[in-house]
């Protein structure tokens, strides 16, 4: 008794639930879940959402020295007085730079570059922020750069592609150690990341 | 060299994190990456998931006969014209309305109950749309009543208590198998499950 009328949600649910798919990691069923949760639970409040989406568009910009999310003209990073004769530190994304100040061991500021050089996704040195990067050099030379990039091919190729560029400033270029991970065993080492650590091997002193 | 100085994202971008980890099924690391996807991609539209958001909260509404989701006082199925004289079959939720339409094999109309009888959580046959059930049930008395519950302890109990309930009406009432699911091995069942297979038995008619 198969017949062909079949009813669907109202159209501003289904509308709602292709919004929510869209977004990284989330699939057609978590979508629905998500979608009937925020207009059945009691402890659901889609407007305050929507709010928060609204408000994280409107008032977040790219800070104008180091593109880290700022609600004002510099991020609270670049604007802070104490880090700016400290060294520059060179990553991908924002996620990045909040990566670094999770270890509270860097003091100095940060450039964000927007990406790595990958001319199969179409990104060449002018998509990223790399002009801006010497203009930065240029005005105020930091006392040293550290170049924190994937350790992925495309990461590679960028950082040698910066640090062939960076030469002929004359400022003190570094690159962050790759090698074993925290609590990585040798044996679960693949061999590249184990051919590295062997290559970046550190002299120790006696004490 | 730790210091207690700690950037963290400005407080648009945590505050639409937050939001994000209150759905279902996303942790902070998700909330984090969706955040960070809606702000940096170009293919991100937060205003677009904030209108979808908006718009779903304000234009739906329960249908007034059997509360599935509606834009307008009776549901599209409830305003159907042929499904009046059909069984009326009684869920819990809207999703599984929309579970069984999927099946093209019910053309009777709906009532969701809104949950099932928890009293663990506080929910009593008060908290359920049981009343609104019995008035329609009295008003226009379909030729058969499905109980279309959930195989668990809740749903057993809810429909040992509407069948309780309803046999003072004279409706016939009658509830949906519970069994082997289709494609499931006896090997792979429970014994709850497989014990009431057996007690479900049906005759196989020669053909």
């Amino acid at each position: 008794m198969q017949h062909s009328f079949k009813t669907e949600y109202p159209a501003p649910l289904l509308l709602l639930m292709r919004e929510l798919q869209c977004l990284p990691g989330i699939g057609p069923r978590s979508a629905e879940r998500i979608a009937l949760w925020l207009l059945q639970s009691r402890h659901a409040d889609p407007l305050r959402l929507a709010r928060s989406l609204h408000d994280a568009k409107q008032l977040l910009k790219d800070c104008s020295l180091c593109g880290f999310f700022t609600t004002e003209d510099l991020c609270q990073i670049c604007s802070h007085p104490g880090r700016k004769e400290n060294p520059l530190c060179v990553v991908e994304t924002p996620h990045d730079v909040i990566a670094i100040e999770r270890t509270r061991v860097f003091q100095g500021s940060y450039h964000i570059l927007g990406g790595k050089l990958s001319p199969l996704d179409g990104i060449g040195p002018e998509q990223l922020r790399i002009t801006p990067l010497l203009e930065r050099l240029k005005s105020a030379p930091p006392p040293e750069l550290i170049l924190a990039l994937s350790a992925d091919v495309e990461g590679e190729a960028t950082t040698h592609y910066l640090t062939r560029l960076l030469a002929k400033t004359g400022i003190l270029v570094s690159r962050i150690a790759h090698g074993l991970p925290a609590g990585g065993g040798l044996e679960y080492a693949d061999e590249i990341t184990l051919s590295k650590a062997l290559a970046g091997r550190q002299a120790q002193g006696g004490s």
